[in-house]
């Protein structure tokens, strides 16, 4: 059994990496920056890959798979790329290890496999794929391109925390090719949609749409647009990314097409991601001091069922009961566990079902049985009722749905709470301390006030909203005009 | 539109590489000896994926995942594991690029980032599993540990060819502790059933069942089982491997456990492992000169329609016609592409989708309006009919589960006549030229033998068949006393 969670209002931030290693999400690995993802929150990731990779088919999207390496020339070519990953890039140098003649039984590199180009494990793929896709782009005929993948990459963090920055993690990058810029940023904003109805929906995490300034834009992109999620501890955190990348990447590998109309031209280019990240936003948005809560759209265990008896007979009567629920419930495609574990009490289970954060618990002993009852628990508001086992299979399909409901507007509701206008600079930096939260406030639009508000506060520009009214004003920092608020925040 | 293949006849070897990428299945890389997988050929490893998945999870098994670097110290603990390995391996030995201050523009190793302990790119898991386990290993309540994972892992091949040897693939491999020998015996048994049953079933592709010698074991193995199955050309293909590992891991990591009964003992371990490799073993076994032939149940598209018309009104009335049938064949859970473009002819589009193996294709023209008819060819064996619209859907139904079959049976008919039973070596010699297949000869049980035959004839022994019936012999190399044949071949 689990000891009890640091409790979020003590320290939420360790709080979070309690939960993250006691629910058996994952844990740190031997290797620096590294995680284990664990099977129960591999199944979660499964799950959110479930419905992306079915939202980006739909879309007219196909998966693909292109290599791991990325020549280091290769990543050379487009500079602002370039200087974005260079500094966190693990590198192969050798290809082969060879017996040590010095100490027997160990390992050392073979300094004759040398490798003339050093090769980079990929922070992020567009140099490799567009590469790639130069082979595969002649004619306005093989354009668009819509491709995704599943994969894994490397970016060498110092500080990292299970889920929310690692070394290794785990993602799909959507890399796009376009015959206009027209086609490329409507693609970009479908995307971007896309990930924010997958947010709100399953994960039942309401997001702000909106655009990244210049100096937080992705490394090699015109343009990036994000969704932004608030966490329960008042910080912000970018949950997915779909960026404009213009001609940028088509130009550093030369990639041009023949248009319908016209001279050869270059390919517009997009991409878009999310990644494990997801994960460590899920754990944030919804969980509380007991542990877990999760969306019923994303949990591996939607209902757990727990007999509650005392001997082989009475255990046999009950679930002799429970066993055409359980078979109904399943026929609803909804995920059971039942356990009747002998070796565990029903107050343990009680407490790991509701640290994994299963959404329905239901339980029947002597009593049920008599009063042809059943208890339904409910993990997001704690409720408990006894029941008629009658309609009970309804009750519990309807019951997911609510929770699912009753999720995303606990968390819509904090965070409409936790968004905030301000018109001065001193209000906000006492806000942010106080309340923290998103900040909405006008901003002079100069690289100079976002970079000083850094440095004073710690809070960054998450984005420029999609849909913010146009409204005129002043910056809060210098006075100068603007003609709309931007959202500002402490993130992760 | 693709070139004429080479004929198999020709030379089997380009004819394969030509298909490859006609078909549109994967590409060299960039990068030596990587490949990039293209949407038509990660399309059939997905669906290779799905079947695999569930079947594993209908086994009780669950995905977690693990870190794609092993510090090279985890590599030396297990002797022969270090052994097989180490020279293959891609090594990660920096965490940095700097601009090189010579060469504006230019990226260079940052030799200030040299890592303490090399990092090597995962050629398996083995190790860095083990290691993790031994955290969540103290008694016989943790175990079993039926854990698989999907992903890419590296090997420094010197000589690649597209999905048959990379240096980078895709795989699964699913690695299991349990407290007994026997129950660890039984797991690699049972996923070898699984790997059978999925060949067979699913690739249409028969297999036999063996263990390997001890020479061909994986490195680090007690016991490695097999499936092995024959290519037209006559050369075997290793389509699976299922290794007892004993408990050789856990000694390398000391992974010992609390029995219900007795003392502290070391864990038992197996591991098994497909990988895209299946993908060439794939088209190997049913493709022909035009080009793929696709089993049905892992077809991406399994029935083409293809208008045949001029002009747009003519389009649209065989469209309206055609609309239901898709519909309704669509409900039945088939995939069905509807290629109506008008930019190329049909001619073309026969071809094209002869080339890429779709199973069935639909066709229907003027004449069929009118006479209530639509033309049905098989891509198995190139016949085709002219058949009535009306029950068109269930004859498209059967027809899938048809080829399935007929696939099957014509691979295992052609691996069923080069199944040869020879008794002396120089029978065995010459027919391995003449006819290739597999040898069901008696062997001496020694290295030495084995080695002898794989020096003069490049043929190894594929395995000890599992049915083998015991019958006393004399080793056709040596004549020393045997009780049981075993399988030679040459092999990819």
């Amino acid at each position: 059994m689990a000891e009890k969670l640091t409790s979020r209002e003590t320290d939420y931030s360790k709080w979070y990496n309690d939960l993250v290693i006691q629910a058996d999400l994952a844990e740190h690995s031997a290797v620096r920056g590294c995680m284990v993802i664990k099977p129960y929150g591999y199944a979660i990731w499964e799950k959110m890959q479930a419905a992306l990779d079915k939202m980006f088919k739909d879309t007219g999207h196909v998966n693909a798979y292109f290599p791991l390496f990325v020549p280091k020339s290769f990543l050379e070519k487009e500079e602002g790329h370039a200087e974005g990953f260079a500094k966190e890039c693990a590198v192969v140098t050798h290809y082969r290890l060879k017996v040590n003649p010095d100490e027997p039984g160990k390992l050392m590199v073979d300094p004759e496999s040398k490798l003339e180009e050093e090769l980079i494990v990929r922070p992020t793929s567009e140099a490799i794929i567009w590469n790639t896709y130069k082979g595969w782009i002649q004619s306005y005929r093989d354009l668009p391109i819509l491709i995704n993948q599943w994969a894994n990459v490397v970016r060498w963090e110092m500080r990292t925390r299970l889920f929310l920055r690692t070394t290794e993690f785990l993602w799909q990058e959507g890399h796009t090719a376009h015959a206009t810029a027209q086609e490329a940023i409507q693609e970009s904003e479908k995307m971007l949609d896309v990930y924010a109805t997958f947010a709100e929906k399953w994960m039942a995490m309401p997001v702000i749409k909106g655009k990244k300034t210049e100096s937080e834009r992705f490394a090699g992109a015109l343009d990036t647009m994000c969704i932004e999620a608030l966490m329960q501890d008042g910080k912000a955190l970018q949950a997915g990314t779909s960026h404009f990348l213009g001609q940028n990447f088509a130009k550093a590998f030369d990639v041009k097409f023949q248009p319908k109309e016209g001279a050869l031209d270059y390919v517009w280019a997009t991409s878009w991601v999310v990644s494990t990240r997801l994960m460590g936003a899920l754990i944030m948005t919804h969980s509380d001091d007991n542990g877990l809560r999760l969306p019923p759209m994303l949990a591996p265990i939607q209902v757990v069922i727990v007999p509650i008896y005392k001997g082989v007979e009475q255990l046999e009567s009950i679930s002799q009961k429970l066993n055409p629920i359980i078979d109904a419930l399943r026929a609803k495609d909804i995920s059971v566990k039942y356990d009747d574990d002998d070796a565990k009490r029903s107050g343990w289970k009680f407490a790991e079902y509701e640290l994994k954060g299963v959404p329905v618990r239901l339980a029947m002993g002597p009593k049920d049985m008599e009063n042809g009852t059943i208890e339904v628990a409910r993990r997001d508001n704690g409720t408990k009722e006894t029941l008629s086992q009658d309609g009970i299979v309804e009750h519990v399909e309807k019951l997911l749905a609510d929770i699912q409901e009753n999720l995303f507007n606990q968390a819509f509701e904090h965070r409409a709470t936790h968004i905030t206008e301000v018109d001065s600079y001193e209000d906000f930096k006492k806000l942010l301390d106080e309340k923290g939260g998103f900040f909405a406030a006008h901003w002079d639009g100069t690289k100079e006030t976002e970079e000083r508000v850094k440095d004073e506060t710690k809070a960054t520009i998450r984005c420029i909203p999609l849909n913010a009214k146009q409204e005129d004003g002043k910056c809060m920092v210098t006075g100068k005009s603007s003609i709309q608020r931007v959202l500002f925040a402490r993130a992760y």
